[in-house]
């Protein structure tokens, strides 16, 4: 399946925090830098995302914000 | 400021492409990972958004998707 | 790839409207129901879509909200 | 009250689990198809929102990705 | 139609500026506030959105961040 | 920082109620108007978030929705 999202980014899971509904997830992109993601606990365990699994973080453009100093 | 959203990315921006109310700035974001976002006109004159600027990419958590091959 | 969103419905593009930097691309679902979304004119090219083609609707479950009359 | 998303679709409760803050309300729109949707739990007491309940699902346009295969 | 979303405020328009595809509305929500909102062009046909009428805003409480100085 | 997203409200923090992953964040924005925000435990810690906290209600455009009776 390919995706209108114009950003994905390849890293890898550092680790996933479950709550009642909803889990945070936390991936490592590279270059130090780390992006955490609020999905559903059903996502985590439909997709058997877990800790140094390899997974694309997608976000669409509208999402994005940009910020200035 | 300081935001609670929880991905707070530092880049360049490659380039801003202004339609008649939004537009698309890509921002550099290191090792060869370049992130679009979309944002409105009066953003980018306001904040001054212009190719080879430092910025900060901002995305809330929840905004965030995780995907897997 | 599979992604953590939720909703991912299958459809037919009934059409696809161009702005500036944005696309409207309304799809029908079945049931007489037409569902829009609004995505770059990148996304719409790169993956080709145009009037007739089979997708899927992608909808993140914190971005649906719920009404009652 | 109308409102401006594009996305309205009707549909039926089909259950509702509640977190600690945050509760996933998943809705029949016909089809076989299924809508999940992440909304607070003040919402769903203040809407009186339950199993067999008829919705309205509700969308924003902009929130709306097209994947192909 | 009641919805889940928590935000609702009611307003005045101040102006409404059509793009290609997408509009600005700018709404005075009381005490020297103005909101901007960015929705399609067919929503603001549809729903007669026009300087000087009444409106409420309506905002998904996961859409809202919180910012401290 | 500056950020791009259009709508940045002052306010004083109300109450904060905590999930096992997300929080929920009322703020008074004036004119006895109450905006809820849900943001991650983290950013509530990180930020300091509590109660009589003066706060900025940072909403991007393409999040703020419109309605009419």
């Amino acid at each position: 399946m390919r995706i209108s999202a114009r950003n994905q980014i390849k890293g890898t899971v550092v680790d996933v925090k479950k709550g009642a509904t909803t889990s945070h997830v936390r991936v490592d992109i590279g270059g130090g830098q780390i992006v955490t993601s609020s999905i559903t606990n059903e996502a985590v365990d439909e997709l058997g995302i877990k800790a140094k699994g390899h997974v694309t973080v997608v976000v669409k453009a509208s999402d994005v914000m940009i910020a200035v100093d």
